[in-house]
């Protein structure tokens, strides 16, 4: 009998793995911060004790899910301004709101409250594009986040730099900083193409790989972005970064809305990872993304919810909900995109688009521990036919109860362990009345 | 100082009158079934006194939200089968299943576990088409719902009769038997065109109007329905329904969603209802119904979630979300629906629709009492720019926690005080049981 961390025992376990195993009454053996048996509870129960045990009879037992793109510090302006033109949008709320107000307090206690969000709606692991990211990786830490993160970069000034050159050297300090860290990894963000000169994108590329870092940016959310860009560089987007060196296995494209077959076709041939963010592009009108024929041509795709300007909230199940659906409705074909393949785009798709598919997103021995328990003895999930229909189609973040991230217990019951999410709340509402009022609202 | 059942105090009080009057620190005076004072909160404490007192600090007060289409007792078959062909999914599960199983003891006990589920998402009334409806209305009654349901009609036998004849006579037999009740209300439901001969819904029209009760049926809800009536009918369906004096204020329409510009002025000018389904529409590939062209021509479009075979959930605040992001994205118009739009079709709209927005529907003296609080407590809810776009775009179900129908308390800090959900549970697990051993499961 050997001794364990923590023992999650009794659960439907759902593995993720190739073979997409499920057990129906299963154990989570963890030690440190890796997971060291999966199995039958009967037999886990035979081999572990654990010092830590977590019931999970009736339960769901399940990789943390991977928000593969967000803007966390954005939860300061969840809400600010929606179902408006997109331009005034952006000039009128979005832009002055952040030019008056992003400071590294904001970026912090925003960050945090998105923490507490995430976790509780099951998100181990995100993805993260903004300013003062240095606060955002000192917010995931105290939470208990793993995260891959980095500083946003384009040609005019930010709140944190003046030159894109010291936006440059802001993300490698970022690098050298955090480098070794257990939970922060970092990735260079060159914003978007049409924020970005073609000198700033080859010097991102050239930091990422002098480093061994993903680089990740926005390509093609809107239609009028590809129309510009096609313009300007006299050829598709993606050709551009096929021809500049961008585009390879390194790269993490965020929304990918606008591709068309050509580009499919070469973000598949160069090992590109996307991330799908439905609810965002629908509430943007920015349009479909072209998910089914990205998985097609062998694209790993991944699942993000954007920032909470834009969505405006954190809960990967509500949207796996939406992926699942959407694209039923836009091809009239109700095989579009099953529970499965939505499940495995927000955990094994999301932490392998993360470049961290040894470490997470499947449960197995020698993965990291991030693991979720979802209550399902619920009215709105009774009965269970399928726990990955419900975990798709009816259960949304409330049913969260657990949350391991790095064999680390951060919310147990529905009480976050790691921090005072109420403190992250009252300095955030504090910072929404700044916001208000540097905007005259 | 006049004496009230229930004092609910100190919330955000959203109104949805005409002005959409938001108070921010009101509360709302009931006696008996109806709301008798709704105003700041000083002044309603100066007038009245609270048997029994709702502290709604830091919660939203708004009208219980109205789920205009659904079918309860499907919820014995949520998530039975996804992902699939609409004809094998039919003929390969939902037939097969239902055929074999649904008796009134599935009716009831399906019907309550949906009650279950609704009132902890804050519908305080649904519209219900199934079989033995009498079970869905005695679920509703001890529940303590308020809803409009009718027996559904079609030319071929269902388990609880054997001719139309016999379907029509059940539905009487539901009018007479349910007259003058609080909360339960009745309307004759003939399925749908394509199931349903002119015979039996010119018989449908004349009994419902014989009653003065609306007349409710599933309308173009595929594309291919649209097409087959077409042809079979030779001219448009809705014309049909015109010629043979089905179409006028009486109407209550679901799904609406192969609608073209002549339909909709014909609706339009008949003042018929219509009831928008986005999630189901969206996992059965259905289509995307025309809302905001059907609201541009005056039409009354209220939003039902259907059954839980094809969503998989009632829950309205989730719907809301999708209706309107989905209008959006389809039409590349952020501006295609707002948040207030879709906050008025789930509640003033949607009691108009079921032809009760006299009583519920806003929140003014006189009206019945159908009232729910949510708590914005919390960091998915914060910080607080409109509290209309938190209800679309971030709150959930589980948000709510004080429900009270007809001026009764059913659900108090999320318990429901009117049934023991936990035996509708045990019992609906129960019959899934019954039903996965029917189909080989």
């Amino acid at each position: 009998m050997q001794e364990v961390d923590i023992l999650i025992e009794g659960g439907t376990v759902l593995t993720l793995d190739d073979a997409d195993t499920i057990l129906h009454s299963g154990s989570v053996a963890i030690r440190g911060d890796r997971i060291v048996a999966v199995g039958p509870r009967a037999e886990i129960a035979n081999r572990y004790r654990g010092r830590k045990v977590v019931d999970a009879a009736g339960h769901v037992v399940m990789p943390g899910l991977v928000n593969a793109h967000t803007h966390a510090a954005m939860t300061c302006f969840r809400g600010i301004a929606d179902d408006l033109e997109l331009m005034e949008w952006l000039n009128q709320y979005i832009f002055p709101a952040e030019a008056k107000n992003v400071d590294p307090e904001l970026a912090y206690w925003g960050s945090l409250l998105a923490c507490a969000e995430m976790i509780r709606s099951g998100t181990t692991c995100f993805c993260d594009m903004y300013i003062f990211e240095d606060e955002t990786a000192r917010a995931a830490s105290l939470a208990g986040m793993r995260c891959l993160l980095g500083e946003v970069l384009f040609d005019f000034p930010s709140p944190n730099f003046k030159t894109p050159d010291e936006g440059l050297a802001c993300t490698e300090s970022l690098i050298t900083q955090w480098a070794g860290h257990d939970l922060v990894r970092i990735t260079v963000e060159p914003h978007a193409l049409y924020t970005c000169s073609p000198d700033l994108l080859k010097k991102s590329k050239a930091l990422a790989d002098r480093h061994g870092v993903p680089l990740s940016l926005h390509l093609l959310e809107t239609r009028s972005e590809r129309e510009g860009l096609t313009e300007k560089l006299g050829c598709s987007p993606v050709r551009f970064l096929r021809d500049t060196g961008l585009l390879d296995e390194n790269l993490l494209a965020f929304h990918c809305v606008w591709l068309d077959e050509a580009d499919i076709e070469m973000m598949a041939r160069a090992g590109a990872k996307a991330v799908h963010n439905p609810e965002s592009n629908m509430k943007l009108a920015s349009g479909i993304a072209p998910v089914p024929a990205l998985q097609a041509a062998g694209v790993t795709v991944a699942l993000g919810t954007d920032g909470c300007a834009s969505n405006n909230n954190l809960d990967m199940l509500q949207e796996m909900d939406t992926a699942a659906k959407l694209h039923k409705v836009s091809r009239l074909d109700p095989t579009a995109m099953s529970a499965k393949t939505v499940l495995r785009m927000a955990t094994v798709d999301g932490a392998r688009a993360l470049g961290m598919g040894a470490d997470a997103g499947r449960l197995a021995p020698g993965m990291k521990a991030d693991v979720i328990t979802l209550d399902f003895n619920r009215p709105h999930l009774t009965p269970v036919y399928s726990e990955y229909s419900h975990l798709v189609y009816c259960a949304t973040g409330s049913d969260v109860d657990n949350v391991m991230i790095n064999g680390r217990l951060v919310m147990e019951n529905r009480r976050i362990l790691t921090f005072d999410e109420g403190e992250a709340m009252d300095r955030v509402n504090a910072i929404a009345r700044r916001i208000r009022a540097s905007l005259g609202m």
